[in-house]
């Protein structure tokens, strides 16, 4: 036998600047021109943001220079799929794209996750833009690199590792928001308070009413302060193999019961506030959570408006599907559980019992 | 405006093992249970190799204590598409593959080659294991994490770079291969003597009718030197930034050329076969390579049985085909061209005039 060994170099590391401020679209050009210069450059939206910015977006790459070629994917996690990524992917491969072409997300996280998987399989791999136009968007999926698109049997199953050359969150975005949106936003920010940031926690507990009144300054404080604290943990952990799981506080359970309650009768950030109330009283009856830090939790769950009960969950069917999450190894649950305000640790030996009674919980 | 750094680290380094042997199926649950440990396994195959191997192979895995889930694909260029590579991700996700769970290619280049971006897409990537079935996949896609599929508009358009945990060649499934699949590896073998090494390409001349006889001994000689080669060539430019761009020697006229003729009527080998001529003639007509190496390799070509013309092709749509590559950067075309057997380089301007004229003188 001969054998030969191949041996690949350490990959360079990346940087890149996420940018917050309200009006900031107008400078897409600009920024895109410095971050991934090219003749041209392609950009996804959804039927329900391009209406809104997609207009001010094009002029602002034109007037940089750039032929902009675009793509408007239906709105909805629903179409969060390979065969629309499939659809973007023949538009831009149509309009021969080159390896220097950058590829911009203008929206949600749909919008975000699904243009990050076509940026990274396009002649594998352009350059990626993320323009969330969410307060979930900004704080969530546009840091960290995780871009796909979810499958049948679960989300975010279909996926890559592609971190973005550049972020511009405008917070003026968020205006055009349903106040639903904002509040799901608000469960990612809540989530990070809880597994990492006390104060964070404290910030959104004194500024509910700001926050929720879209105000310049809460947000962008709001929106850095969160940035802040993901990219710290992903930069710890870019691969998800360790401290960045703690960023999945109540998204297996989330995951679950979305998908079983169905994509188009809970949002994203629902589902999470959910999940988050149940990882919490699961620690709490492990007495690993002081009882009066969930009672903070849900108290500020609710006082943004976000559900903390969910009645006729299908508890078997919502256990079930919690085994098809990535976080299962080896037949078993990592789930991530809070000790503190503050403070979350992955726990891999919960016994079924205590996660159906979670559950369970929910549907009084 | 808030601006938040992101500073990801540095990838760490990779390596693997390339074991080139003959009988090496029957080591493949052994090896795939070191590299790869887990309850279960994907394995994806085609139509013209599962008859011949995929039993075998998934004896060897079940003995290794894998579960062992199975995808068969049609066989053929034309069925690497993102839309087979999406039944096979449907058969992995409903399965509930799991982030340790390795998948198996058992195959050609097709099989490598989507199998591979099915693995890197999974949950974001699972482990890989290639086992080469063919010369060509042996020598060429098995080493380098090129992974991906074809797009109307072109090949390999859609793809990631997905290093393999381990690849395992056994040359003894070369035996079950049509003469016309041995001589298509030998077109990359022969590319890989003309960009970097002339004594590969000495032996090849010394050894084309044992090794066209898969004679053990010049076989296992064969793969070794060219994976050898490639990895060397892999290991200093994982990501086509530079010197790996001279393994596409022959390939920009190449694919231009199956694309315009039809990938049903000619083979990958083949087309890099007439590439090769193109790049040669372009060359020697700006006195940049010497006739007599020119003849060299059009009469090595010719030797092993691969063709050095191809009457009635049509100039006008292969020139605009080669435009379409992934070698192109603002909107040129960046060739490959041999300066001697043994070296080549990479030639940013090229007259057109020239590149129509290399690609007439293949009718003639």
């Amino acid at each position: 036998m001969q054998t030969i060994s191949v041996q690949l170099p350490a990959a360079p590391p990346a940087t890149y600047d996420v940018r917050i401020a309200p009006g900031l679209l107008d400078q897409l050009g600009d920024i895109a021109r410095t971050v991934a210069p090219a003749p041209s450059c392609g950009i996804v939206s959804d039927a329900n943001v391009a209406p809104h910015y997609l207009a001010r977006a094009t002029k602002a790459l034109e007037s940089a220079g750039f032929r902009v070629l675009s793509h408007i994917i239906p709105a909805g996690e629903q179409h969060k799929t390979l065969a629309t990524a499939s659809a973007v992917l023949d538009t831009f491969l149509n309009a021969r794209v080159e390896r220097a072409t950058p590829i911009i997300a203008l929206g949600g996280g749909v919008v975000g996750d699904l243009t990050g998987f076509v940026a990274a399989s396009l002649l594998r791999g352009l350059p990626f833009i993320q323009v969330p136009t969410t307060l979930l968007a900004a704080v969530d999926a546009s840091v960290g690199g995780k871009v796909g698109v979810d499958h049948a049997t679960g989300k975010n199953l279909i996926g890559a590792f592609h971190q973005p050359r550049a972020v511009l969150t405008d917070i003026a975005t968020f205006k055009t928001l349903p106040p639903r949106e904002i509040r799901c936003g608000l469960a990612e920010c809540i989530k990070h308070g809880i597994i990492q940031d006390a104060s964070l926690f404290t910030f959104i507990e004194q500024n509910v009413q700001k926050i929720l009144a879209c105000d310049p300054a809460a947000m962008t404080e709001l929106v850095a302060r969160n940035v802040a604290i993901k990219a710290r943990i992903v930069e710890q952990d870019p691969h998800e193999h360790g401290i960045r799981a703690l960023l999945n506080l109540g998204h297996t359970f989330g995951h679950a019961i979305e998908n079983t309650v169905g994509y188009e009768h809970i949002a994203h950030g629902e589902a999470v506030a959910l999940g988050t109330v149940a990882a919490g009283r699961l620690a709490a009856a492990q007495n690993s959570l002081p009882r009066e830090d969930l009672e903070k939790i849900i108290a500020l769950l609710s006082a943004v408006g976000l559900p903390t009960s969910q009645k006729n969950l299908d508890i078997e069917k919502t256990f079930s599907t919690m085994f098809t999450d990535k976080n299962v190894r080896g037949g078993k649950l990592r789930l991530i559980l809070p000790t503190k305000i503050g403070h979350a640790e992955i726990v891999t030996r919960v016994d079924e019992s205590r996660i159906r009674a979670a559950l369970q919980s929910l549907t009084t």
